[in-house]
């Protein structure tokens, strides 16, 4: 079995995930990521202005839902759940694309991040650019 | 605790994380994802030419690295793991973007996967496009 530490967790005035939008970029709030200090060390280099990979825990998704209709438009053709960013999946792993505003000890802030208050954050990656600059 | 079940493994002609590249676009060669049959049904929608996400659980990462030099260079200044692509990180999951070069039945042959023999997949997620083809 594959064991998931939450690095953290998310500080957002969206609380339900009905109110969330399905993209950061479609409307969603800034919000904090408050890491645990122990791993403090980790955020070395993170700069204000960077765009960001936060990896998040869906942890109020299903994860027994195989096929889903996109964006649960009724006019759409079911498709397996691999083929969307359903956050209904085998393991509920969300992916957001954002920037990061300011950096406060461990605390970073966000531009826009999609996931509600309290969602478990399991990573941080930076996005890369061309690889002549990796 | 968070668990993780994965969805499949990578089959790879890599077999040593030593022979990785870096990333999949630094000369990995083709894959396949070989899917749990339980699953197939996720997959529907997943075309030939699509780009996709594959994640998955870098299973012979230390969790413990807090900091590290990217690329091994030593003369690049030490950073946390969060501000680079380490596989070696609290939570070892690899983001790989790819290509879809064929599918046949609950097997996935991608163009590039920088991931060994053996890796466990956790997820596949579409490449969103613009927000007004969604």
């Amino acid at each position: 079995m594959l064991t998931l530490r939450p690095i953290g967790h998310v500080r957002s005035a969206l609380v339900d995930p009905a109110d969330a939008p399905r993209q950061g970029d479609e409307g969603a709030p800034p919000a904090r990521i408050v890491v645990d200090p122990p791993l403090r060390p980790a955020l070395d280099g993170l700069a204000v202005g960077s765009d960001v990979l936060v990896l998040t825990w869906l942890h109020w998704a299903r994860r027994d839902t195989l096929t889903t209709r996109p964006r649960d438009d009724p006019d759409r053709p079911e498709l397996g759940v691999f083929a969307t960013c359903s956050p209904h999946r085998p393991n509920p792993i969300g992916l957001h694309r954002t920037r990061i505003l300011a950096l406060d000890d461990a605390e970073i802030l966000v531009e826009h991040l999609e996931a509600v208050d309290g969602t478990p954050v399991l990573d941080l990656k930076p996005v890369l650019g061309p690889t002549s600059e990796r």
